[in-house]
């Protein structure tokens, strides 16, 4: 792409391209215009109208078997055109080969994993949500609760970080239940998701209305949904606020999922030293986590939890590894970390820095060395590792979440004293665990599972196995409370609830027993 | 009581009783005071913060066995004064002995219940949510699922039509999951839930903080919630959007069940005829579920749908039925049908009433007949059978609740039209469908599922066992999408799920084997 055109929106089963001169997406190393896109002049009533019946009856027609088989055939599709979404992340997102991998083949993977998850449920057309209940002391009346399918449009807004694979592992609970999706990605990496659907559509694999992309605007987008219709929403708190404040979920009860802002936390065994395994997998651990997509991703470490005598050993070891991290152009092969997504994002994260500062030391600010192939006008920026000695005098910290290659050290005295610190995060996606005893993991995650989605312990038996802090699989459940959002999403088949009603039905044995045959037992 | 007092609250471990007049509490047949209640000048931060802190913490320190034994502990100081349950309830609620049980006995049933399943859990702090799961091909790192208490208040802002089911089903599953509740029971009918909650901490069984009631205005209540707590709202969607638009769900990501109003429907089976034993209990349930209660249940049948050839069969049976409906002092022994709970109550239902006669003919009037022992200043309101030959064109028939003794009688050409006219409704609570014939009723769930919370069939050989089509069981999920607020409730232990919260715990098998061993299997 040469000159800069407009990316078409596909709605209405039909590729339709906005009116107006577009917003345009930048290269944010080399600042270049890439395309530009607009969703002005559609016919949101229709496009919506069209998804919801011709896409959903079209999808409830299939069984989640078949549905699965479309989801092993975008899968194709996409690992065909891999190579053209990895020049487009390079370009759009300023991401190194490496961490394109997390977006695109994550993505991939997430469709792979649904796709086999739902061939297993077969023939099905509703799942059995528990057993039969006896409703009294005649066995012959019995509840079997069922979930079925909404009959309705998933509508998601995503967020920037995560062109594919927030599109992805959306999308595949969202088709393998049945549900038509409209996607509206964030503009400065609309790109790699409107590319991926086009390529979809193109390949005549999904019935019309099954999947559409709008790009630019969200305006007008909730207005279009109904009681039936589900809204999935990644990004700010703020955004968060206006979604759930709409009439649609708000009047009309349209469910609503939000994964927002969160402060995650790593948290140090307080029997470590300096020598143990447990510091040794919190210092890669970290480094990683601030490294990885420039620290892009919602699941990131954010504040790191060490007992007080270790303080200055983590700062020294995680600034030692910060150090060898090379900034800049991902097209150099010494690159090890690329540039933020835009302008905008480096403007905020250079503020939050500043805002996190009167609060916190700088411990170590990778600032100094230069960026490769770049210059400072790009939207690079080095890693920086803050501290506190004092983190519960702090508020700033514990609320403030800077979305860059930065995390803060903080010191703690007891072990009661750190799950109170991290819970002062007001509900996260994860908190990671480092330690060498199997009690002190099961105790921390019971004590901080309220708070968190997703608890990540780390010890020396899965050194080499383990996940990552901040990489989703879809096994598991990914959301938090509070400031996380509230939202679930993933988690295996927990997933498809999301878009599926659940109803108990009462009723005679004979009854459920026929309503049985065409529904399959949803196992966790 | 003989002159109108002030309701004590209990908040902050101690009763309080609010400022000002207060607002008088009447009863509807004769018109007298009973009592006041008053919220102002509580000091509702420092009383949430006692719930949480010491009530939460308090609780949470017991096994789900351990509160399990305090509901069955409820359970007998609420037995042990019934009688004086019944005396309010006739007195403010206007109800006959029959349909205050349902209100009284159906609470304690509830939490009779709740103690059952809540023994079954033993010693565990926590629940395993599925089993665990491989994370990659070394199994020493796994997934698995725990659900823990939420550290926060439930708040429950409660419907004037159940001061004692509406606060047990909630506080049941609540408790036993170890969180502290905070209960509003509505104004007009909050003298019971005062003196249930009364009853239970003067008994000494829970812990301080566990259990607050605030009577009056709801003012400020919102205000206190943070990330941890939850809300629980039964009302009108008016009320609804207002709880989900304030900025504890919209900010800070409260959780919040709402169950708001619903039309719901009951279907006739298209081959049925007026001899069929579905014809006669359709007849049968209809006219119960139009008088229980005065027809102030949130699950009462609204629309009734009939194959058009029985309109007029289905017209004058249940019509017929209705005529021998007595109206007037529940203390009278020969009336089978209270008044409405207040003045209020009756202004609205007659306009209910008035708009609904815009698109349909009255087809039954009990209003011909004399009340007995009561007269036309009491809030009674005799029962009205309206009727629709072309529901497809109707568009307040669909949408408008009366909450009352009233519902409207449908034609259907095909089933098709049936399914189709009931989703108009746009989600409710639940739907009843009336068959002889197994297959009949299994595609019927599978259509009418996904907008209802609960199908309930009623076929011959279950005539004598099913539970009624208005009648919520404690094992069996209670609400529904869209119009019925998209809440979640009952359901056996599915009702735990809301006060705690899922994380997926990612560790070695050595830290799974041991945090199983404070935990227990949700089996549904």
């Amino acid at each position: 792409m040469t000159t800069s055109t407009l990316l078409p929106n596909h709605l209405g089963g039909q590729w339709v391209t906005g009116s107006g001169a577009g917003t345009p997406l930048f290269d944010p190393v080399l600042g270049t215009e890439l395309a530009r896109v607009s969703s002005a002049g559609l016919d949101l009533t229709a496009g919506f109208a069209f998804a919801r019946e011709q896409g959903g009856a079209a999808l409830r027609a299939l069984s989640y078997g078949e549905r699965a088989a479309l989801l092993g055939a975008i899968v194709k599709v996409l690992q065909a055109n891999r190579d053209a979404y990895y020049e487009i992340a390079t370009a759009n997102c300023g991401t190194t080969t490496k961490d394109s991998a997390v977006d695109i083949d994550g993505g991939i993977f997430t469709l792979g994993y649904y796709a086999r998850q739902g061939e297993a449920l077969g023939s099905a057309h509703a799942l059995l949500d528990g057993e039969r209940i006896r409703m009294g002391k005649d066995p012959v009346f019995q509840t079997q609760h069922i979930l079925s399918p909404t009959r309705g449009v998933a509508l998601f807004i995503n967020a920037f970080n995560f062109p594919s694979w927030g599109l992805w592992e959306k999308a595949a609970p969202a088709l393998l239940s049945g549900v038509p999706v409209i996607v509206k990605p964030a503009t400065a990496t609309a790109w790699l998701t409107q590319r991926m659907v086009k390529d979809v559509i193109d390949a005549g694999i999904l019935p019309p209305g099954a999947l559409s992309v709008v790009c630019g605007s969200s305006a007008g987008l909730m207005d279009q949904l109904q009681p039936f219709d589900v809204v999935s929403f990644t990004g700010s708190a703020e955004t968060a606020r206006i979604i759930r404040s709409h009439p649609a979920v708000a009047e009309r009860s349209v469910r609503c999922n939000i994964e927002a802002d969160s402060l995650n936390s790593a948290l140090l065994d307080p029997a470590a030293t300096p020598e143990s395994e447990a510091f040794g997998l919190l210092v890669s651990e970290v480094v990683r986590e601030m490294t990885v997509k420039s620290g892009q991703k919602c699941t990131a470490i954010r504040r790191v939890f060490v007992p007080r005598a270790l303080f200055d050993a983590a700062a020294q070891a995680i600034g030692a590894k910060l150090a060898k991290t090379s900034v800049g152009n991902p097209r150099n092969e010494a690159v090890r970390m690329g540039a933020l997504v835009s302008q905008e994002q480096k403007a905020s994260v250079i503020e939050g820095i500043a805002r996190l500062r009167l609060e916190a030391e700088v411990l170590f600010d990778g600032g100094g060395a230069a960026l490769v192939d770049a210059d400072a006008s790009s939207a690079c920026v080095a890693p920086v590792l803050l501290g506190s000695r004092e983190p519960a005098k702090a508020k700033l910290l514990h609320a403030v979440e800077v979305f860059g290659p930065v995390a803060t050290l903080m010191a703690y005295d007891s072990i009661e004293e750190a799950y109170e610190l991290i819970r002062r995060g007001e509900g996260s996606l994860v908190c990671s665990v480092y330690s060498a005893d199997p009690a002190f993991i099961a105790t921390a995650s019971l004590e901080l599972g309220s708070a968190h989605g997703r608890v990540h312990a780390i010890s020396p038996d899965v050194a080499a196995s383990h996940s990552g802090h901040g990489n989703v699989m879809p096994m598991s459940l990914h959301g938090g409370p509070g400031r996380a959002g509230g939202g679930e999403e993933l988690g295996g088949l927990r997933a498809l609830g999301f878009y599926h009603r659940r109803s108990a039905v009462q009723a005679s044995s004979a009854a459920l027993d026929v309503l049985a045959a065409s529904a399959v037992a949803l196992k966790l």
